[in-house]
């Protein structure tokens, strides 16, 4: 296990797993990847996936969203080398409507699809979700298909992208894989990464070997036969990490390849943040389903602002961008780097005024989230089977 | 849990989970009946059974080999009022070959399915032994279709059974209970049931709901679709207790009827009669595949006999038949009551002496195994396939 221990050891002033992310006071990143064990994704890469690309880098790659990554100079060696890979993430499907966090590892996903022409798994864990929100099997279901419209609306390929629920999927090699990385955790192992007690059930326990199996290969012989050593890469918020830190420990056990990562940070509530966005409470996102005016009321009543407490204090000290959550989600958003600078001076300055700011932020979110209403409105039940259908993508690596 | 705690309290002079029974000394069924809290098989049960299916009840009930139940009154009332019900056993793949004890439950499950004219499933828990054993899944895999044509051997209708493997069936409906049941059981639960420790992996502590579904109609929905209520009874050893006092602690919780069971002692050792027949130690059990020299060799070598040590002695005291184990090995699979209680006067008052019963028994395995072995020869690998087609089941209650 990389590193572990020390993850363990280390004082709990944050908790970061993947069902709680919280801190006192900010994140301190620094700190998650030194604790987990990651390296950070410096501008080195951004450079080199742009010249190996051909394509400027993904917004979340410039602004450093993905910040954090393991082994990705060797997915990028072999990629050099003319050497495929394939892609996996996933969501678990405990609500309706998605937020905009949700979107992030998406949005970053299908950039990468398209500017490395490579096949994508994403597993929708409604297995998960009725478990750990007790939900039903058919409600969990239920959402993992209304969650997949929202998935195929940020435009994947569907000649390139299987997706799929555990629910419909989990069996024949996929649970073979869960089998073999079953065999390679004991329960001692699982409570020192993933936090488990003795009141938890075994549900819980079961689950870590559903997630990490997506990242062999030979758990998809309709996509995948034949091709034991093609290498995955895994976009994911890091709160993700802890699974496949353990998937990563078990797989030369099993002869299969270690999967890479590229981790993200969490996408902060309009509160501040402390945290991820929770989907418990509506006034701490933007959903996909917000209308103009939600989305004008929710920026103007709830993000956080860094700007000062009167005018004349603006103008005198400046906004503090640290905490200034309007500033933060046009830095995740605001396509135009120039632009971001140039408010990024002004705002900083005080000669911009938090207002102004979240003016632009309400334009910039509007049209993503309208974009992306109509895209899913777009997409069709047909559609949906033919992502999840269970067959060879016929442009896998064209 | 149905008297869980006084089995856990209980000080431990027998052990007898699924991957272990031993005992000093004898084993104390009694006790045990006690520990697990099911109940005695009386001869009310054989006589309402022999009513009811309009023949001799089987050899296995009228000597007392399957000795205890939980609810078997609650299936009889049930298909006296004109309900049916289906029959669930099932086998670990962990050799090759069988030997007699792996044969008691399947010999006795196909008389139940004749006589009540009902569905059977039969699980193959390659899963299991894969984690337990260390096998490959490959060769896992290849255990359960070769133990399957054994299984087939006994003579099981192929319009009214389905044979899996976990391998093959996990996946659908059946991973949908999985996860409805290991909701519902806490780590500390499987450890008061069955003993794992934090050093055991987890693929051990996930197991227990794989083996737990089949007693749930809806995990076949190809069988038993909208049949939610039918009920299931199994035919097992009693070691296999502790799985079914979980399901059925979990069934009402999910909505689902509890499965009854009827219980079976445990085929002893040719060297006496402390456990079960153990895999490992050839010499400690007839095999199926034993030539007539082997079981002849065997059984005089072999097997513990509970004579006296001198003709005259024996004549005088007669053989202990309580230990006896030629004696024991008849008392399974002698038909004739005529002629066993015979023996049994006979060699009780030591007028026959332990080779003339080595004898007869020597002449009753050979005449079985030879059976059985002409029987498996013509299993086909169509007739597997058949047996472990996932379809309708042509007579289901015909």
């Amino acid at each position: 296990m990389e590193k572990e221990t020390k993850a363990d050891e280390e004082e709990q002033t944050q908790v970061i797993n993947p069902w709680e992310v919280s801190a006192k006071g900010k994140i301190d990143y620094d700190k998650l990847i030194d604790q987990f064990g990651c390296q950070r994704l410096d501008q080195s890469f951004v450079d080199r996936v742009h010249r190996l690309t051909n394509r400027i880098p993904h917004i979340f790659l410039r602004r450093n969203v993905f910040f954090a990554h393991r082994d990705l100079n060797e997915i990028l060696d072999a990629y050099e080398r003319g050497e495929k890979f394939y892609l996996y993430t996933g969501r678990g499907p405990s609500s309706e409507a998605l937020h905009l966090g949700h979107l992030v590892p998406f949005m970053f996903t299908k950039y990468l699809q398209e500017a490395f022409k490579v096949p994508l798994v994403i597993q929708l864990t409604d297995d998960e979700k009725c478990m750990w929100k007790n939900l039903t099997v058919e409600e969990s279901k239920r959402l993992a298909r209304e969650n997949a419209k929202d998935i195929i609306a940020c435009g994947f390929d569907v000649s390139r992208t299987f997706i799929f629920s555990d629910f419909d999927y989990v069996g024949g090699a996929f649970y073979e894989n869960m089998v073999k990385v079953a065999k390679c955790v004991t329960y001692n192992k699982v409570v020192g990464i993933f936090g488990f007690t003795g009141e938890d059930h075994i549900g819980k326990i079961s689950f870590p070997p559903v997630q990490a199996v997506p990242s062999f290969p030979s758990s998809f012989p309709h996509l995948f036969s034949g091709k034991d050593k093609l290498r995955c890469l895994i976009p994911c918020a890091i709160d993700q990490d802890p699974y496949f830190r353990m998937t990563r420990d078990v797989a030369p056990r099993l002869g299969y390849s270690k999967p890479a990562l590229i981790e993200s940070l969490f996408f902060p509530a309009l509160q501040g943040q402390t945290g991820k966005m929770s989907a418990s409470d509506a006034n701490s996102a933007i959903y996909v389903t917000d209308s103009q005016k939600a989305i004008k009321e929710k920026v103007n009543r709830y993000a956080f602002s860094g700007g000062q407490d009167s005018i004349e204090n603006h103008r005198k000290y400046g906004a503090n961008l640290e905490v200034d959550i309007p500033f933060k989600y046009l830095s995740f958003f605001l396509e135009d780097d120039e632009e971001l600078e140039h408010i990024r001076k002004e705002y900083g300055s005080g000669r911009m005024l938090t207002g102004e700011v979240k003016k632009r932020l309400i334009e910039v979110l509007t049209e993503i989230v309208e974009r992306h209403r109509a895209a899913r409105a777009a997409v069709t039940d047909e559609m949906v089977d033919a992502f999840m259908a269970v067959r060879p993508l016929p442009n896998m690596f064209a």
